[in-house]
């Protein structure tokens, strides 16, 4: 998918959500099985629920990967059920040495034909390279976090004044362009927003931390937005586990409903 | 696997070697299928006829991942292959928050039954925290990696005078113990062993770079080794590609024969 494409995505719903499939087989409704067709059916009902409310879906590949094989296979066939129109993510937050790198992007580009993957850039250029070597799709790196953690290593301050996510994000974004790169920036501290959009007014930004981690929607639009919206804010549990019966996916829906709601108001 | 047992079978064997079994289904030999049985019929070839030479195997996930489900069943094969004597990595480089990083313990720890994984610390203490939760079981931290791309930012000056990879080694270091935490620390360098040391005596070094990425295995030892000999060299490439023919497992037997060799001299 193109960016020009997900911006008129954007325009045409008035919504910037992404839905994360966070599906943490422990947490299905009670009525379906804690299996991989239990987790297929789960998400497809999420998909089909929510589909008109957002733009993209993101796929916690941890949350598969702990099941094995199957998996696997429930990842691959919730992919394959994702609308064409969406834009599809694997949150996978890989990164390696060149060689390995390519293997990755491999996977979740070909194997799995996501539209993104999110990589962790403490390996620097060449751990990043191979990913942005596909032209047609995105590599999202990770600024700035939205978890405690992140005052460890991501805010500590260089001998040249930036904070380590200002010059991760103002050098990986040398390397390629807004058309295939996108960073991903929590919502914890929507003030955080404005000094980033100096550093990068262009590229889009995959916000998480909305919902469940407490961030504000207003705020991060408020200070985030940029001229094609260049904003796709993540919600995972707080839509996809919003009832754990079996109107599970209308309970999905209205969340989803409301987000794109609050998304539309203010984008107005 | 304790520490002091993998300290045993090192002062046993006089060898720290870990052959890394990053099996690039394109570089099989000609003989055999470039599929799920070929990759495992090459990685039980390679593990039997290295096994008396080495203490640990490094199964490098990016490549089974690109295969899809059939190279998630390679790795389980080849997992369950290696001997109980010998240290097992699952070369992951995973990381992301919590209950993220919870299911990546999971997979590598519990459905794939890994000694150990490698994390990369971007993200901070509660994106490692869910590794550590594991006391059976070692969590390695990337520290300083051994390819071009480490001076992007882990060798970026902090303001503290430290160097980003010595802050993430000493921080990591306070949060757990040696008794199941190591550190990443590439080859190509060897004299930064000497800083590293000065911060981390007592953990053990998982040491890529030496071979098809040029370290040399005498000064890696001369600045790396502790008490414990402290260190487990990698070798990938060099060794299970060293012969592309019939003859692949005693050409790889070969060179992992002659690592130990070199090892066991360096070691007396």
């Amino acid at each position: 998918m193109t960016k020009q494409f997900l911006v008129e995505q954007i325009k045409a719903k008035q919504s910037y959500l992404c839905v994360g499939l966070d599906t943490d087989i422990e947490k299905l409704p009670a009525h379906l099985p804690k299996n991989k067709d239990g987790v297929i059916a789960f998400n497809k009902a999420i998909i089909d629920a929510t589909a008109d409310y957002c733009v993209s879906y993101k796929i916690n590949t941890a949350f598969y990967e702990s099941q094995g094989l199957a998996g696997w296979e429930a990842m691959e066939a919730t992919l394959a059920h994702i609308p064409s129109t969406h834009f599809t993510i694997a949150d996978a937050k890989r990164g390696d040495i060149g060689n390995t790198s390519a293997q990755y992007a491999k996977t979740f580009f070909e194997v799995l034909p996501f539209d993104a993957i999110t990589v962790a850039p403490y390996m620097g250029k060449d751990s990043i390279e191979p990913f942005l070597a596909y032209s047609n799709k995105f590599t999202i790196v990770l600024g700035l976090t939205s978890n405690a953690g992140s005052a460890n290593f991501e805010q500590q301050k260089l001998d040249n004044g930036q904070y380590l996510f200002e010059s991760v994000i103002e050098q990986v974004a040398s390397w390629s362009s807004p058309e295939q790169l996108m960073f991903v920036v929590g919502a914890t501290k929507p003030e955080d927003f404005v000094g980033i959009r100096k550093i990068i007014p262009n590229h889009f930004l995959l916000v998480p931390g909305v919902g469940a981690q407490g961030g504000s929607l207003e705020e991060v639009t408020k200070y985030g937005k940029n001229q094609d919206t260049g904003l796709l804010v993540n919600a995972s549990r707080a839509i996809i586990f919003a009832s754990s019966q079996e109107n599970f996916a209308e309970e999905a829906a209205k969340q989803a409903k409301q987000y794109a709601a609050e998304m539309k108001a203010l984008l107005s």
